[in-house]
């Protein structure tokens, strides 16, 4: 007996940076894990405790958000048409004043049940109250690999609050949730407690998640006062002695291309297009990463900045932006595209061996995707249609460690009215901006 | 009596670039346009043909998509990252040699449906065997205005062809069908023809629809070749001289910029931002043009480039792209980006006084919106959220010329199943590379 069985689906698998779809085939799901996939009509159906039938789906690995602030979605329109230090001196940071760790433990399921309509399975989340988005996490039967955020000015004693807090989570829910340190950037945390902060993941097997060089202004900066870039100064911390997800890096320099190429330990980039294009970032050149080994996932950062928590978009503003942005559009391909949102990304998530691939022995994190509608008509090219037409709205069904958790658009954990019941009442007070405190001041 | 009765919509109107929200209003519809728009429950819904309650929904313009060969949607997927000359003469000229009538009634038809299920109620069609697209357009019940396509190279004849199909479809449809004449651009028209299509343009009061200026390379190429920019080679030889419209315009020259914004003639920019990153052509810097006055209207250009014919992303990719070209996040701001995609894109289409917005006296080309999705709540700003969170799939009824023409995404006009099984059978002629034919080169 299988426990799972979806059944006559088109495959999407990227192998060496082709796409290839397998036709009408079934996927068999036992426990967490695929066990088979094959052409369909091989395994009855008769031996799967459950069957989906697919027919005319399209079966793809979840998607893999590698950077995002999820229970920012309750301020989510709020900083808009502001450049960057306003956005975090005027807006944000006096808004983040106001979080209560009930609004994360609520905030965090509106984002993932955003998250699950647009078939996005995993999410690496750097926020506050990280218990609550743990168990928001286990609710929702989502992944996620959570860092309590720490500002250096808030003092040494985080380090160890946020090392228990991520060996209490490690490995719960079945494994779903992981933990990860996440000191919130060089900027914002001194040298004494970066590396402070390194030994500890060290010590522990973390590993560190952290916002660097988000802008060039922020390298520029830094170079002015210390004659070093945020990704030397990451380095010389320690911090890369532990695999590392670096929040954008937009800012990175060709020195820092070196050093990241040349490191031994993992470590990925998160890659935010929409965010970085909505606060005037700019573009770092992923193709001459990419060309160093350097792995780029996903990301969606928080919804203040990106809106919304939609994968789709940031495949899509990836491959748009690169060609763009080299003037080539032979650059960043269609299947390079998918690679990124897949195999790539849970190479930056940590775990390449279990996820961002469909095949026997993987984890079961896929989703069922419809392109039957007229905005994919005709389906000249299935690969085309995901990175350039494909909406959230067109994904029907989600399984996360083998769980169904949103069938024919119907969640099967979360529940949409209780979650917005319970923030309605939450936001005349998390909209405040007027109140005396801020979190912290932008600075870099 | 009114013919159609919208019930409690929120209302959104763009005035002086201020985008505001009138909550809870009712809208009358008399014949084609509307008649009143007043806070709910000042009409009577017993005097009313028909009502539609929209509590909770989002009423706004229909959207107009001032450049599009919608037919094209019949190869979406096939030209993929590839660069702008290799996409016309590896690629598209080889298809659409393959082009007959038939095609483009069913292709024009599948392409309208996609933009209706989105919210597009006008298209500024420029295509071949426009006979065809003209009777699709009276069977879907949207608006179009339709130029056939001509290149020099097939004869001074076609000029009269053409302003003959266009005398011949002028107010068709109840006045939904306008036509325009459409040479194809200056690079594939000589002097002698564009200046022929403008004469006849003035004689027939038509006005002009045309590719100038796509890439920086082409206005580098006619310099060095003439010594002119291809706009001004338009300006010699009269087109400004009738109402234009500009299909993107990307590689205007700050010249161009002071022809354009000194014409007495009405002169709109077509700006296609989807299309224009995936051929990797740059960006124009819309927030100068604006700022002389010069009109720039949405544009999805076909779906070869563009894959979709979707506004909402040209608009969401109009505000993003216009930050990252100027490093400067307050640019382009939402109220603008509303403004471009209503009033602005009306001006561009040539029907100011008639379409993009919503107020007694305009023609009734109503979208309602639902946003109360996840990936909208919660709504901290409804501006913000149809800029940057809003799917064509939150479309939930479209409105044209003052009928219903999709109901809760009910289709009232086309039948989608009739359009497939028809497209269906024509594909594998329409696919082919290997025959014969071209249709055109490009050598700008």
């Amino acid at each position: 007996m299988v426990d799972l069985l979806i059944r006559s689906a088109d495959v999407l698998q990227l192998r060496d940076e082709t796409a290839r779809i397998l036709t009408d085939h079934d996927i068999a799901v036992r426990g967490k894990r695929i066990e088979m996939i094959a052409p369909s009509g091989s395994i009855d159906p008769s031996q799967a405790k459950s069957v989906i039938e697919a027919a005319g789906q399209l079966a793809m690995p979840g998607f893999i958000n590698t950077h995002a602030h999820v229970p920012m979605v309750l301020w989510r329109g709020m900083g808009e048409d502001v450049n960057i230090e306003s956005w975090f001196n005027d807006i944000i940071w006096h808004l983040e004043a106001n979080l209560e760790p009930e609004d994360v433990y609520w905030g965090m399921q509106l984002g993932i049940l955003e998250m699950i309509e647009a078939g996005v399975t995993a999410v690496n989340d750097h926020y506050w109250h990280m218990e609550y988005a743990a168990r928001a996490v286990e609710k929702a039967g989502t992944r996620a690999l959570l860092g309590q955020a720490m500002f250096g000015a808030n003092g040494m004693s985080q380090i160890d609050e946020t090392a228990a807090f991520a060996a209490r989570w490690e490995g719960a829910a079945g494994g779903r949730i992981r933990t990860i340190l996440a000191p919130h950037a060089p900027y914002t945390c001194d040298d004494d407690f970066l590396r402070a902060s390194a030994k500890k993941a060290e010590r522990i097997g973390s590993g560190i998640h952290i916002h660097v060089a988000e802008t060039r202004e922020q390298t520029r900066a830094s170079l002015a006062r210390r004659g070093q870039t945020p990704i030397a100064v990451l380095q010389d911390c320690g911090i890369f002695n532990v695999p590392t997800v670096l929040a954008h890096a937009v800012g990175a320099a060709p020195s820092d291309l070196e050093i990241l190429a040349d490191l031994r330990t993992p470590v990925g980039i998160a890659h935010c297009p929409k965010t970085y294009a909505k606060l005037a970032m700019g573009y770092s050149n992923l193709v001459e990463w990419r060309a160093l080994g350097i792995a780029i996932g996903l990301g969606t950062d928080g919804a203040v900045s990106n809106n919304t928590l939609d994968l789709w978009e940031a495949m899509r503003l990836t491959a748009l932006g690169q060609k763009q942005l080299t003037g080539d559009a032979e650059q960043l391909t269609i299947p390079q595209a998918l690679t990124i949102a897949t195999a790539e990304s849970a190479r930056v998530y940590g775990q390449p061996h279990d996820l961002g691939d469909l095949a026997p022995g993987k984890l079961a994190d896929i989703i069922l995707v419809d392109l039957s509608e007229a905005h994919h008509f005709p389906l000249n090219s299935v690969s085309a249609s995901l990175v350039y037409n494909a909406r959230a709205g067109d994904v029907r069904t989600v399984i996360c460690d083998g769980q169904v958790i949103m069938r024919e658009r119907e969640h099967l954990t979360l529940d949409k009215d209780e979650i917005s019941a319970n923030i309605a009442p939450r936001m005349e007070r998390l909209r405040q901006r007027e109140n005396a405190g801020v979190i912290q001041t932008y600075k870099p």
